[in-house]
């Protein structure tokens, strides 16, 4: 998978700016690369981008039209189909993180085959992989994890692969969700993949590199999480971190659509870095990554205090501190 | 899924008797209902069944052709189709181990969709499935877990499940692998769901039941495999065990096809009780399943009497010794 920006971002009629939230997350973090957004009337949501059609689209030079915008059911409206057509009549390639497979629309399918574009699913893992081997690999490689899904593992480690590179370190961002493979342009959608090739399709993402190379993995979910636990044990094994960064949002009682609670942030530390060390003996937790945009600036300051304070270890949160001080205590 | 008994087994040429490995498997746990088998000239495995051909396994009262061998790369050989197709003439259903779906096959598919008949795909898992919720349900349920794969998981859950309802004790085999899966004439493959959805497809195999019902659950892979311990922990998570049993093979010093030693069967034990408590806090290991057919007789007991002493939990050869004492510990 490799998709081609500059970024044309298509919002279609979504109702409001969370349907729109894959597409913010691309605009926030590649807004050089996204020259404009393709909104109907009623369109409830707006990156801030200029608005244009498809031919203004293409004129500005846009060689993947993004479909960063979800629906009710995830599914792919008919009266978007004409705007995606003309899209790929115009040039372009076009990338979803839709439910729905683009592939699965005949007039979409078509077009693209007689026309020689690509259409991205990015939702889904179409790939064959094999089985992971748990073989030591060269170059350094830290996993985000978390004490639930959606507390800012995917901003964390774009925001620690932004800070090596700002320091002159080699380093990528290796995406595993349909947001991240959107902003990197590739990467796996680790919990599409079958269960068997989980930690295979992973050891794939962050192959053998130089020995001061660093893939920032992007985690998924937690093992402590009764839904997921099988993509993060299988994100764990296959990225063989040498370093782990824990994520976590300080407000939240219950976890993510089950009604288990939040795991103690250091028994959820110890447990990762356990199951961690079956591929390297070596891993380190070196630091615990916060969302407190929950917080007022005084509530974060001491929610950052107090959670440093019961781990030992460096404690930010990416949005208001930066991650340099994670960055300073990687091995 | 549900598969209909009587069985004729189907072997076509496979070389030896391991390529009928699954076949081998349906056949010692369910002799009454396999009523023959087909072989072609040059198969070099035999089930122990009358040879008999299509014609005469549905006079025999055959209900479903079985494909329970495995040639070379899991592909269906075309010259397997002729008699596939004149099962499905002659009334039967066909159920199928093999990698290559039956459905991909245009003269099976078109066939079987003329005449109605199914086609068990049992390696896939083409079902739609929720994600676990974790939340608890009634009945009880044991599962069995190892120190790796292949170490006789699917024989100890067939002997307990068979155990218990020789002393009068409702309870289910839920098979989770293909063999369990043609065995016990319906299941999931668990290794084949999407990532996402191994504990919730795991929470549909074993659903509310009676106070007293047992699920026996087949377990899969190993914590400790770093290939398959994602599908391991699903399993954990969506079975939501009271009881584990610990499956092991002594003679063993690395983990199957990886360069990874076997773990401690202690810490194992310790590992997989620790990650069963997220969704049943009350779960403990009742013992442990040891396959001693590498041993002799004299090395055989004193084996047993080794992991015993070891872990303090009854120790058993589900072949030699029976599991009865397995039983006696249930809670």
């Amino acid at each position: 998978m490799d998709i081609q920006s500059p970024y044309l971002m298509f919002l279609g009629d979504v109702h409001d700016q969370l349907a729109a939230k894959t597409a913010t997350g691309v605009v926030h973090w590649r807004r050089g690369d996204c020259i404009g957004q393709v909104r109907f009337e009623n369109c409830g949501a707006d990156l801030g981008l200029e608005d244009m059609d498809i031919a203004a689209g293409k004129a500005a030079g846009a060689r993947t039209l993004v479909i960063g915008a979800v629906n009710p059911g995830g599914v792919l409206p008919d009266h978007w189909v004409a705007a995606i057509v003309e899209a790929l009549e115009a040039g372009m390639d076009v990338a979803s993180g839709l439910h729905t497979r683009l592939t699965s629309n005949e007039t979409v399918a078509a077009t693209a085959k007689r026309l020689g574009r690509r259409l991205f699913d990015v939702r889904h893992a179409d790939g064959t992989f094999p089985t992971g081997k748990g073989t030591k690999r060269t170059g350094k490689r830290l996993l985000t994890v978390g004490t639930d899904c959606s507390v800012g593992k995917m901003y964390t480690s774009l925001a620690i692969a932004a800070e090596l590179r700002a320091r002159g370190v080699a380093a990528d961002f290796r995406a595993t969700g349909q947001t991240g493979i959107l902003i990197e342009g590739t990467g796996v959608s680790v919990d599409a993949v079958v269960s068997d090739f989980i930690s295979g399709a992973t050891e794939g993402l962050s192959p053998d590199n130089d020995p001061d190379h660093w893939d920032i993995v992007e985690g998924q979910g937690s093992l402590f999480h009764p839904s997921f636990a099988g993509v993060t044990i299988g994100l764990i094994h296959g990225s063989q971190p040498d370093a782990l960064v824990m994520c976590h949002e300080p407000t939240r009682k219950k976890m993510r659509n089950v009604e288990h609670p939040i795991p103690d942030i250091r028994k959820c530390i110890e447990a990762h870095v356990e199951a961690a060390r079956l591929t390297n003996p070596d891993v380190r937790c070196i630091g615990v990554a916060v969302n407190t945009s929950a917080l007022d600036d005084v509530g974060a300051t001491d929610c950052l205090k107090s959670i440093e304070q019961e781990t030992g270890l460096p404690t930010v949160d990416p949005v208001r501190t930066g991650v340099a001080r994670l960055v300073d205590a990687l091995p």
